[in-house]
């Protein structure tokens, strides 16, 4: 069976990228084919696999220069079907297109909130005067350019040259360490992997609540890589909280910590366990 | 001595509504006249205090729907100086400002990203086939919608009378309980008042040391309201953590906790102590 895979469209976005990483990963490792879906926003990715429409998504949780994508970790929490299955990191090359001969000319960048965001100190440095406008996604831009040669777009290289567009500047992201984490979801359980994701709310006006909750997995020398806090969206100061820890839930010591969790929360999810993939 | 105050202006943003009720605070409760200082971005609005140009900054933090505000927070990371000194929360409407004489004729929404976050469900369900275009303030969209009728933008109802621009739809937010906090941020050492925050970030490769910092906390039960991770911009998985807490540092048992802390942090920055206004 070919699967299906949402991914953040249009062709030239980073998604791209890593749902193409991805469709490769399954034919090398599993002669799986698949087909790529593209979507105009992440939202939409989502929905499409909790609703059956596509098989697996694949989405951005997490970019090292600007943190977290918060719209995916929303829409994992108020889904009651999605889970992770396998994690993967590609690098993040971003370049100026424009027709523009030099920087000088240029008087307007196009780019998704997330591709102006981690350029931010370049874009300060070099083109401190220019209206930043933000796109639904990094080659969204692309398509303005032609008709106006003192605009340019944050995009990446590989779209300057899907697009055919000139690469006024190939590399102006602002570490040299620009990495953004995809997960695959889909609706089918996920048990295998030693990474784990949940998420939880806790009751409310419960002073010390959050405390008792990361004291679970203190207790057990469970390592946590990241706590999360997002608003509950019912009122401020109550929060759903995630985090990411290392373990697998069919072992004891996290089996337990489970079972506890689940009895001082309010509502816990688990997101389920998966693998990081290592592609290339 | 009359204080300049610094906000993301133009005039008719929450930022200001949140401005305008801090200044007459001021000329309430502390016969302090002020002068409010618009500026086109937070991150200007922060390198404004910081650079001494104004006295100081009023900055959202954090939205009850939408979360943190991050570049505010990664902003202060970076800053050597500045201070917390004051919170305040102020409740958040929005309407959808526009010519159309019915929802039918909308095709384009303009607003700030955080303003079309906080009505994404009611943007969904009423608009759900317009474009939604992302602005640097939620005012910056309604000078464009003279000029084509079937533009909306969502804005306070207070900006809809400001510019003169029709409330086609007076409250369209997600929830029914949407508010910002808000912090006074200056130069000044702020030692007064029983919230506290703090971040820092943590040596690297060192597993469970998070779990360390934390566990420091919960020894001594001082309650922690928040707990963010922000990127530390170096490396995928390594971050800095924000974190809110209910306490004085010159108690004993909160003096105690950063000392240990400071010991076991990378770098450790206090934000300062300080009050929670209550303002109408």
């Amino acid at each position: 069976m070919n699967l299906s895979l949402a991914y953040l469209g249009p062709t030239g976005t980073n998604s791209e990228t890593a749902a193409l990483a991805y469709a490769d990963w399954l034919k090398q490792e599993r002669q799986q084919t698949s087909t790529l879906c593209a979507y105009p926003s992440m939202a939409l990715v989502l929905q499409s696999v909790a609703r059956g429409k596509v098989d697996r998504a694949v989405v951005p949780i997490e970019n090292s220069i600007e943190g977290t994508v918060t719209i995916v970790l929303d829409t994992l929490w108020q889904a009651d079907n999605l889970q992770v299955h396998q994690e993967l990191t590609i690098p993040i090359f971003h370049g100026l297109l424009s027709y523009a001969s030099s920087l000088k000319e240029i008087q307007t960048v196009y780019s998704h909130p997330q591709g102006l965001a981690q350029c931010q100190k370049w874009l300060e440095n070099f083109l401190p005067q220019v209206q930043l406008i933000p796109t639904k996604s990094t080659t969204e831009g692309i398509k303005l350019l032609k008709e106006d040669s003192t605009a340019a777009a944050v995009s990446s290289p590989r779209a300057a040259q899907l697009y055919q567009v000139p690469l006024l500047k190939a590399d102006i992201k602002d570490s040299s360490d620009n990495c953004t984490r995809f997960w695959i979801v889909s609706c089918d359980k996920s048990e295998n992997g030693s990474y784990l994701s949940l998420a939880f709310s806790l009751p409310q006006n419960a002073p010390g609540a959050l405390m008792k909750a990361l004291e679970i997995f203190a207790r057990r020398e469970i390592n946590l890589s990241k706590i999360e806090s997002r608003p509950s969206k019912r009122s401020l100061g109550e929060y759903v909280f995630f985090i990411d820890l290392e373990g697998n839930s069919q072992a004891p010591k996290i089996k337990e910590a489970l079972a506890e969790l689940s009895a001082c929360t309010e509502v816990l999810k688990i997101f389920g366990n998966y693998s990081k993939l290592d592609v290339k």
